[in-house]
This record gives structure tokens, sequence and C-alpha cells, in this order.
């Protein structure tokens, strides 16, 4: 894309009222637009790298066979009668609405309820099961406080996956793979090694919850961590009980602040019992289905990604989920403009994705703005290096250039890509 | 994909209260559910027709230079006020609901405050305009009615893009150029024929709007359209006023009920106007922007493919759209069933989109479904053919079946998803 014709802009003036870092970031570098507190819209750097993202998650959860579709945001009543779950004592976070008629619909938080009776249409026998869904969809939640930029959105953007089974062995096979899934979407975002699976409070259904917890100073989540188990436990069940029940010792741990990136929930048949959501068995016999929850929030991680990655010239996005592999600049005459224009539409013709800073504005700007938006490399183009054929590239964390031809620029950007 | 393990399920029971013939077959085939009149969710076939319409219409946008990106769904009462589209007299159909704090917010039926809001802020000079940003997301609509299936929803998926111009030639000619991507997006899904350039109120704003009036029995309009000149006047502005105008006459239009798949509204400076949106010009002197907005209903298009493209036995999708190229049935011994095997393996991994009815039911049943789903082509293999390695392959709207070897199937099925 040629930044003098982008819907971009960086910016050095953010609102005082923005405190979260991952925001002030984002929004300087022209990716993000506060809307209200807890409410931002994607600029299109932004959302490229919101569907990078995306795009990661949804290969690993088709890669367990689960199948995408997209559920509605809007929620009758009904349907969240029969678990409780409308009443806002029990779930304070609904935005609630209503038809013309008067009818009480709410936003959708989450969609166990409306998934299950769905799943009670499909899947009605025990031949259909088991089976795995997932959509990545927009949730709403009227969170009192909103203060955490994109990393707690009352509007964000959610991977919420359901898995129904005929028993708890292949509700517990699932649930397996999937942590396995979790953190190889984890890996390839670049926050493997910061994240831990947490042992979190289990609520009415079972033990424990799993969530997955990345270290972040900004994070809302108090962990205690084994780093050599690569276990942790959230403060919620820290207790004694809960250590020894896990092998872990209160003196091999450390206290961390985390962001929950990604949870799941077992709720084993209570659902299905509370809705009256049953599978006939092979013995003709109708049984309550199994279900277990898996979510990503992926607006989040990409909000946690920002506050974990930068410095203080900007954001540094992993290759794999960067809006651009490449920002090119040139500095010079005539000769030097016609080959960045033919660099340009090569990378581009390869699928390369570049930000070309074609804007007639300093040379200074564009090297901050480079820095600001977190682009993975720098190519910059002068009369020598015109003349010469060779590049100047510099990775964003690197200090000083390296000098390469068209060859190793091409073989250096798509092989990037693939990664 | 194999329909033994996907979360589809065809169904001839269909709630007494679904009145549309869209939503009707859409239900039956597995593709949609209904969650309350008015919203509904797609099921992975669905949502694979959804995203095949979504790609076409995202190509067709993109090659205008237009740039995607994604606004929020909450809408702050503040954006809305100074054009007085928060008013429910001048609006009626907002979905409205507050924050904890009792700050008021509605869910974005159109984009068009914020969208200038915006703009106010990323182009501020002459040097960023003139630009057209584009997204594809749900809209919330409290319709009074809601009958039309999916043809008139209260959540729906709209492509909505907003032009922002320097002055109003640049305005023109964008306009100009989206009626002819309009009508490649009708073309592409199947539509082009039926569809014709209507002129109809224009609002407040300008002497008309214009609209993408597609013929449909079930369409909510009525216009009166010249076939020879391939226009059409809305009957809101069918007046001999406007048909002198316009160089129509009366005598040679003819009646006809449609339903609006796209729209066209020219703003000029009236709403940068109302809201203080300027950009610096050349000489220095602020100046309001041109707004120009272009809907195009991405569910509704396939809520009047469903609508037009049927008989009785179900559905038939354009290959465009359908959210497979091939249905394969198996009849037959071990030989067969290993044969098709190999036959789906093959052209998965060509890419080819194929629904495998891998399900332990009576082949007459497969032989409904696959016309129940409208996939363009069935493919038949028993004994005979896997003894003979050529497959039976019909078009879903042909009476009889060719036979063609692998070779031809590959040719066939290949160029078919090119189209």
């Amino acid at each position: 894309m040629r930044l003098s014709q982008s819907f971009a802009r960086t910016t050095k003036t953010i609102s005082a009222d923005e405190q979260s870092l991952n925001a002030k970031l984002l929004i300087q570098a022209g990716f993000i637009h506060k809307e209200m507190a807890g409410v931002y819209s994607y600029l299109p750097l932004g959302y490229r790298v919101l569907e990078n993202i995306k795009q990661i998650v949804r290969e690993e959860m088709n890669a367990l066979g689960a199948q995408e579709l997209a559920m509605s945001a809007l929620q009758p009543q009904e349907n969240w009668q029969a678990t409780g779950r409308w009443d806002d004592e029990l779930v304070d976070i609904w935005f609630k609405t209503e038809l013309k008629n008067g009818q009480n619909i709410g936003l959708g938080w989450s969609h166990e309820e409306p998934m299950l009776l769905l799943a009670g249409k499909v899947a009605q026998s025990y031949r259909d099961l088991p089976i795995a869904v997932y959509q990545m969809q927009n949730k709403f939640r009227n969170e009192l406080r909103s203060k955490s930029g994109i990393m707690r959105g009352r509007e964000f953007l959610m991977k919420d996956m359901y898995h129904f089974a005929r028993n708890l062995e292949e509700l517990e096979a699932f649930y397996t793979r999937v942590q396995e899934a979790y953190f190889k979407v984890f890996e390839r975002v670049g926050l493997k090694k910061l994240t831990f699976l947490t042992y979190a409070s289990g609520g009415a259904f079972t033990d424990f919850s799993h969530e997955f917890q990345c270290l972040a100073e900004s994070g809302e989540d108090t962990i205690y961590i084994d780093r050599s188990k690569k276990l942790a436990v959230n403060e919620e069940v820290y207790t004694d009980e809960v250590l020894n029940s896990l092998g872990l010792k209160k003196e091999e741990l450390e206290q961390a602040k985390a962001s929950e990136i990604g949870n799941i929930f077992n709720f084993k048949t209570t659902k299905a019992e509370q809705m009256g959501i049953c599978f006939t068995d092979e013995q003709g016999r109708r049984q309550p289905m199994f279900l277990s929850s898996y979510g990503i929030g992926v607006s989040r991680l990409m909000g946690v990604i920002a506050e974990l990655f930068n410095d203080d010239k900007g954001l540094i996005f992993p290759l794999s989920v960067a809006p651009a592999t490449i920002y090119m600049i040139a500095i010079g005459g005539k000769e030097t403009i016609k080959v960045s224009e033919k660099l340009y539409n090569t990378l581009t013709e390869r699928g390369v994705a570049v930000i070309y800073d074609d804007r007639a504005v300093r040379p200074g700007e564009k090297f901050a703005d480079a820095d600001l938006m977190g682009i993975p490399y720098r190519v910059v183009l002068n009369d020598s290096t015109s003349a010469s054929g060779r590049y100047e590239v510099k990775g964003r964390t690197e200090s000083e250039p390296k000098h390469m031809d068209l060859k190793a620029l091409i073989e250096l950007s798509t092989s990037a890509m693939v990664k």
C-alpha cells in the first residue's frame, strides 16, 4: 500500500483519558480509533493485524476438525432463562435492549446457551457426536470499568469454540487437544514463552477451569507460576489445598501479573441438564450432552502483543501478525523514485505486503513512522543504493542496516512471510 | 467435508411462523438457524455461502482502491446528535441500551456519522483526499416487522463503503465507478440480469438516491422498469415530473416487485457541515468534506439468491457462491468406497470444495439432500462406475447425468471454481 493514499495517520496527540499503553501505541501508529471507553474501531492497518491473528486461530481450530459458523449477537431472553444466566445478578455484564413490541433481548457476551440449543437440533443422535464448532465474532460486555485499551473491551473480537460430546472421555480427549492447539496459536503470534496454563476457579461446574495467562505488567490477573513445570495458579484458587492437589510447592512459585488470553470451561452435562438438551444413544436412550467451551480473545491478543512488544520508538510486531513485512522509504531523485516504484511492484507481485511511504514529508518523519508502526523490515533507497542495486535493509530491532541485492531481499521477505 | 462429521442437518420440519421462502429453503438445507424473528445464525454451510459473497464484494471494493476496516457496533449518543439522527423520530430503527453509568449508547444501523468523525481526524489536508474505506459488519435495525427471512433482518451483514472527497467532481467520478463495480458484483453472484439501477428518493440531500433493485416477487419495493434502458424508478418518486426529468415514458414502464440489494447516497457537504468536519484546501482554507456512502446487503444477497434460484427440490446455487462445487455420493461395496475416498482426497487436494455424503442413510435421502442444498454438481459412484473409472456427473438443473473420467471431472470442477 502507498501511504499517501492510505487511510492511516500517525499521531502524537493522544486523548488524556487514554490510560493504557497498548491503546496509546496503537492509536499513535494509526491502527485503532477510540469511539468511547472500551470501544475501539480498527483502521486498515489495525484491521490487517486483527485479520492475521484471526487467520492463525482459524487454521489451528480447523486443524482440530472444528467448523466455523456465525451465531447472532442479538439474543432472545428465553434462550438464557433455563440456566439462570439471563439474570443480571448472575451475569452482570449484559447489554440489554428490546424490540418494538417490548420483547427483551440481550447482546451476546458468550454463546453456550444458544449453541447448545442449536446442537440439540443438529446433533440428535450419537452418530452426530462428538462435534466442535467455532466462530470469530464481536462480543459485547457491559464492563463497569474499561481502562485497559483493547485488552478489555466492551465490544471485542473473540474466538469461541464449543464441543459437544457423548461422554466425559470424548470431552477430555478434545480438551487435551485444544490445549495443544492453543499453545500453537500462542507460539505463532510470539507469546508462547510468556504464556502459562493456569488453574482457575471452575465455578459450579468442575474443580478447575483452565486459563492461558500471558505474563504482562498491565494484566488484570495475579497468578503464581512454577517456571520449571510451566504451570500457574490463579490467585482465586491459591490455597494450600489446591497447591497440594496440583503437586505445587508454595516456595517454588513466583507471583506475577498476567493477562488471560484464552480459557477453557468444562461444563460436563450441567447445562444440557438445565436446558434439556439430549441426544439418543446407541440403546435409544435420551442422554444429556457433554459441553465444553474454549475462548481466545482475538483483539485482546493484539492488545497484549502491542503491550509487550515495543520500545521507546513504538511498536515491534512479530512477523506473523504485522500488517506489512516491509516499510519502504525512498530518499533521492527521479532515478531513485523509479527504482523504488519498480521494487514496490516486484515485491507486491510476489505477495509481500509492503507499506511504501511515498508521502511528501521529511525523511526523518518517515523513519519515525516506520518505527512507530513496528513494521519488521525497513528498506531505504537513495541515490547511492539505486546506483549500486543494493538496498539498505534494517530489522525493526536491529541497530545497523545490512545491504542486500534484490534477490536476497526477496528471499528475506518471502521466507519471512511463510513463518 | 464429510457430511457424517458435519454440523449440518437437513430438515423437513420448519416452524409454522417462518413465512419467507428464502428462510424456509435455507433452514431445510441446514444453512441457517432462526434465533428469533429477523435474527438468524449461519451454520457452517450457510457461513461458507456468506463468505463467498463477502469475498466477491471485497475483491470489487479493493479494485476501486477502497480500504477495509472495522468500526464498532456500539455507538455513543454524542456522535449522532449534530445530524439529529440520534432522535427516534428521525431514525426509528435504533436499538438503544446504556452503560452501567447510565451513558446512552446505540447499536450501529449505519456508520456515516462515526466514519465522518474518523475521516476528519485521518484526512485533515487536501493531500489526504479523495479516499474510500469500507467494512463488512453486522448492522442492527429494530424493524417493526421482520417476515422476509434473511432478506430483511434485525441483525444482518452489510458492506458499507464511505467516500470522502474535496469537491463534487471527485465525488461524482467515484459514484460512477461504484455503479460499475456494483454491477460486477451482481454479475458474479448471478443477479445482474435481474437488477436495475433505480431512482429513488434522495431525502433532504439530493434529487435522487440510487438503488440497485433486483426483481423478486417477494421483494418489499415496487418499482417501474424500462427494460430497454435498464433503468427503473421507485414508486416513491414515480411522478410525471420525475419521469420527464429522466426521459422515461409512463407507457413504456412495467410495474414490478423488487428487493433493494444495494444503494448509493450522495450527501454532498450536508453532513460535514452539520458536524463541522473540514479539511484544509490548497489555499489553507477550511472546507467541508463531500461524503457519499455505498451499501450492499450481503446477507440479503444470499436471501435473494435463495429466493430466486430454486425449484421444488430445493436450492440451486450459482457456482460462484455455492458452499461446495461437488456433492459426492457412493453407493456400493468396499471397492466403491475405496475409489470414493481416493476421489474425495484427489479433488480436495486440488482445492475443489466437496461435500462427501458418507452418512449411513439410504441413497434416496442422499440424492434428495444434494438437491435440497443446491450444490452445482452431483457425482455418483457405484460398483459399475468404480470398475469403469468413469463417474456419473449431473448438474443441479440437468435431468440426465453425463459420464466422465477423472481428468474431465477435475477439469470441470476446477474450471467451475475459477468462474
